[in-house]
């Protein structure tokens, strides 16, 4: 039984809706020298890592042509038009997210622009372990894909024979990756954020991963290499009120709390009868379930809050700021409208989580932990920067330079001053030329200054 | 002079462009106790760590009203026009780079949508010193105010007095910030970063600072408050050719140089003799400088690379992936366009960086330290989130359910897929009821998967 909380004072409320807190500091003691044996030794290295943690022999690190060919014969078709059904919704709602260049002349003869521009090179870290988490291949190698990445390359560990999951391999084939690397933990990370003879550096390194993978993204993210989003456990508030089904709540939180024994399940009801109905189904539907134990585990430290009215609902929503929310109450768009932090919602009855983590096409990378605050989930806007432009004709700085001389002045920065003053002074003594004057633009070709 | 270079060999070139390389152990270990007092002890740490480091006294934490209307007073108004100018122009801007929802039926009956949401609090750091920098509150607090951010406040240390630079607060005010706190250092990012009894905890820091600044907010970071980016010294990147002005790119050398002793200037030319100019011009133009020493040393760190084309100038601009790079040469926008790698980019003679530094439109606050890789600059998107909604009918479930299924039984998660079964099998008992099908949506006048 989940333990139930009734109006609960706002001192408490914030006691219930606590995350637990990690102290990295041993974990970090472990990771650190797995990154200098990697940075020192390269390609060596991470041979004998894997040997040592994964008990694996790796003659190649990189996965090969035959077993990619290899791996499309072993998964069933089924799965694959499944796979490919995931991918089009992706995709599609993927593409929808990039972003035209913004143009405009702010002032005439002073034109600024902005693109993105995809970063070059991306690693991707698909977790190994019991099962094979295809579904995370498509989360990040899609939207890397549409967003044009040079290089995309992907790290996963392999089973104690060298191989890794078949269905991860077709995946990825599927998404264009064409290069697999055969490693896990720290020292995946650190091959990709530092680079060896035959791993390239990347530029920014995604994925989800167990702590080892976390701390290590931590650690490279000061000075090496940037990374997705800061990782915690995943996290699912469902909210239901007098006339939701109490069957489809609970199924919801066992979904979380299979996840792992830190998974972090809270229902809030608007009824206490509907609370109670919602704890008597996860009973019944728990014992079914292959994780059984590791979900009742996780359930051991979930809440039910039980709550006046939907204001109260949204105040518990916004202050902690669900990875996934789930709202199955009437008028749910309306509620779902107001909230102001969450990764994704899900919103109706008819909407499980499943839905998005798998197929509906929204990514399902999202701010854990309370980052949802300030944090977006993993999207094409995750594999581009953004560059800024300006171009100023003759016209234009003689129009907007004495704003920058004199607001460098009162910054006390001279040589600001100088640089807009050094070319006005030429100006006005030789009269607009026509070279880089508004008349004649020296590239009309070019599409960076080129409106709509 | 600067150090010239000829066709340097490629490790020779990573030596010239390598950034120096700071380790801030000894920094973590100042800051963390001042982190610890504020954690600890609130407001009156605050006034304490004030007194300690800054030598002031301070009563209010906060500008009062009468010392906002005070510096309106105090600014003179040729200046008070030119902020206005940059004010507009910035705005301008940074308006349109707010996105419309995207909404999307994937397939019938499920709609994704995503959506910017402001991220509710946050933090601007203001640093002061010798020169008041209003031009950094203009970068911050336009685009976080375009965002509709619901609380912004500021942060600046005072003089001994206990007051801000007016032209600072005037700025604050003309861009609608109305609390501005009286702190400077890592406990000004500490107040911001927990929050006090009188300073909300805000969700996210923004903004330069020194070394202690800097080294606050990555520790922050990590577990407490998100921040716009990881910070480094500033840099220059200017590209000349045979027939650009030696003049403009020396000042425009000069400008970044005296920035600080750290501030990183490469000049890339294409031509032996156009560098050797620009060397003369900047010796002409340093010694009137009044921030001259400071210019001199950086200088003394800096490097003119002359290579043959502009094949090997833009492998030389994408390695290094300058904060601001000035392309000076002909065809500059042809060039520009090929930049993978830069913070923001200043296409011809007539567009000096300080031109972007203060009023052109674009965001100065921008990724150093070969960042520009994997980061964008300060925008109105580092000022929201994107959050993630899907819908789906009984009818859409229908046909997007199966596929979830299988995909969740090839990842061994069986209570994910088992939230969809439950959902499946009552559909499928009761067929398409009213409620929830693709007929007759629940919630009509939601604006969140409402199209164009």
């Amino acid at each position: 039984m989940i333990k139930i909380y009734e109006n609960p004072a706002s001192n408490e409320l914030a006691q219930i809706l606590q995350r637990p807190s990690y102290d990295f500091s041993k974990i970090e003691k472990i990771v650190k020298p797995i990154l200098e044996k990697v940075q020192r030794g390269g390609d060596k290295a991470l041979r004998k890592l894997a040997l040592e943690y994964d008990h694996v022999e790796l003659d190649d690190l990189w996965v090969t042509e035959e077993e990619f060919e290899a791996a499309s014969g072993q998964v069933q078709d089924t799965l694959k038009e499944s796979i490919q059904i995931a991918y089009q919704n992706i995709r599609k709602f993927h593409e929808a997210q990039l972003q035209a260049p913004t143009v405009m002349e702010v002032m005439p003869g002073v034109t600024c622009s902005r693109r993105q521009v995809p970063i070059e090179k991306v690693g991707l870290y698909v977790p190994g372990g019991s099962a094979p988490l295809f579904s995370t291949v498509l989360m990040l190698a899609v939207p890397a894909q549409i967003a044009g990445c040079h290089e995309v390359i992907i790290s996963s560990p392999t089973n104690r024979l060298g191989q890794i999951n078949p269905v991860v391999l077709y995946t990825a084939q599927l998404v264009g990756v064409k290069r697999v690397l055969k490693l896990g933990g720290a020292q995946a990370i650190a091959a990709m954020g530092y680079g060896t003879d035959t791993v390239p550096k990347v530029d920014k390194i995604f994925g989800p991963g167990n702590q080892y993978v976390t701390v290590a993204k931590q650690m490279l993210a000061k000075q090496d290499v940037a990374i997705d989003m800061p990782a915690g456990p995943s996290e699912v508030m469902v909210v239901v009120d007098k006339n939701s089904n109490a069957a489809y709540a609970a199924s919801d939180l066992l979904a979380q709390a299979e996840h792992g024994p830190d998974s972090q399940v809270v229902l809030v009801s608007t009824s206490k009868k509907k609370a109670e109905e919602v704890n008597a189904e996860v009973e019944a539907q728990l014992s079914k379930l292959s994780r059984k134990k590791i979900a009742e585990k996780a359930l051991g430290e979930s809440s039910i809050i039980v709550v006046e009215g939907r204001k109260e609902v949204l105040n518990i929503i916004n202050s902690y700021g669900p990875e996934h929310l789930i709202i199955s109450t009437e008028k749910a768009e309306k509620l779902a409208e107001k909230v102001i932090s969450a990764g994704s919602v899900f919103v109706g009855e008819y909407t499980p989580e499943s839905a998005g983590d798998y197929a509906s096409g929204t990514n399902h990378t999202l701010p854990t932990n309370g980052w949802a605050k300030s944090y977006s989930g993993v999207s094409v806007d995750s594999f581009v920067k953004n560059i800024t432009y300006q171009r100023i004709t003759q016209e234009g700085l003689m129009l907007l330079g004495p704003t920058v001389e004199r607001m460098a002045e009162a910054e006390l920065l001279d040589g600001h001053k100088n640089a807009v003053t050094v070319r006005l002074n030429k100006i006005r003594e030789d009269g607009i030329s026509g070279k880089l004057s508004k008349e004649s633009p020296e590239d009309g070709e070019s599409i960076l200054f080129r409106k709509g």
